[in-house]
């Protein structure tokens, strides 16, 4: 059976340790993380962990969503939908240029899909491109026959499209009290 | 004695539990991850994971560098000089926005951090940035009093600057089996 490919929005305290708790239970449970991103958010001590996970079905994953959300110190667990969020990766590609020619052709794809270039040295391209998967994908495959030398990706963010809230008082005051439940 | 802030690029086989292995490492000798990114590359198997850590000095991190290579399956551990790196994360950031004054200003200021407006609905806009640690704060801070509803970040993601490479055929072959020593 095909497995599907999910994202859980984890918000957790930021302290020692909770990432390998969280990452713990996945392996142990069986699954392996996908793409990973967590950055501490402005409320202070309060992490968001951005994980993409495959599973069989929506059965599995409401199970692994229960057995994140008894982890201490978590606080919520949501799983986005994909077709209800925004979800972008930002990749960092450093491509080879051996003449002006071929820099003129990587400036033209990193202007077509928008990326933008963060830095030029005599034989390499550096360029910065934000979107979801597919965008992302398709560069680095035209960019890879112009030979890439280093890659760097964030693995997937995601947000739920509008204003979606639970609560929206504690949202504005930034308590991120939202998302108790899977939807 | 204050710490400071160091960023690790690792490599790692793709395979489960090889994130918790690396992160519960982190904890065992009492490091809090700051940020952490990982995602996969396009050489299969091969996942790079930023991690954004503090020490008390480069020794201390040369040393946790050294376990961390230990572990299997790394490949290699890479500290970044944030001089000599190219620093990027990207921010997701939905803002309450109660009318269209309040969204042009939004909007006006979005601009100007050439930021990219990913979502929009009756009471809430969601930006998308990239860029240092320095603009994405400003930029929070600037949209703080808009209210915040819902924010993202994937953590610092680095690469070197300029074409470094301590092996230029196996990099462009894709094997990415660059740094092997701390530099």
């Amino acid at each position: 059976m095909e497995k599907k490919r999910y994202t859980l929005a984890i918000m957790v305290d930021n302290e020692s340790g909770v990432l390998s708790r969280v990452s713990s239970l996945f392996s142990r449970k069986g699954y392996n993380i996908e793409s990973i991103a967590a950055g501490t958010l402005e409320t202070p001590n309060v992490t968001r962990i951005t994980i993409e996970v495959l599973a069989d079905d929506d059965n599995q994953i409401n199970l692994l969503c229960n057995q994140v959300r008894k982890l201490f110190p978590v606080h919520s667990v949501k799983l986005l939908n994909s077709s209800q969020s925004i979800r972008r990766e930002l990749v960092l590609i450093k491509v080879k240029t051996e003449n002006s020619e071929e820099r003129n052709e990587i400036i033209q794809i990193s202007n077509i899909f928008r990326a933008s270039i963060v830095d030029v040295a005599t034989n390499s391209l550096t360029i910065a491109i934000i979107g979801e998967e597919e965008k992302t994908e398709a560069i680095i495959n035209l960019l890879q026959k112009h030979g890439i030398l280093e890659m760097g990706r964030t693995g997937i963010l995601a947000l739920e499209r509008g204003a979606f809230t639970l609560d929206e008082d504690t949202k504005v005051r930034g308590e991120f009290d939202y998302g108790k439940n899977v939807r």
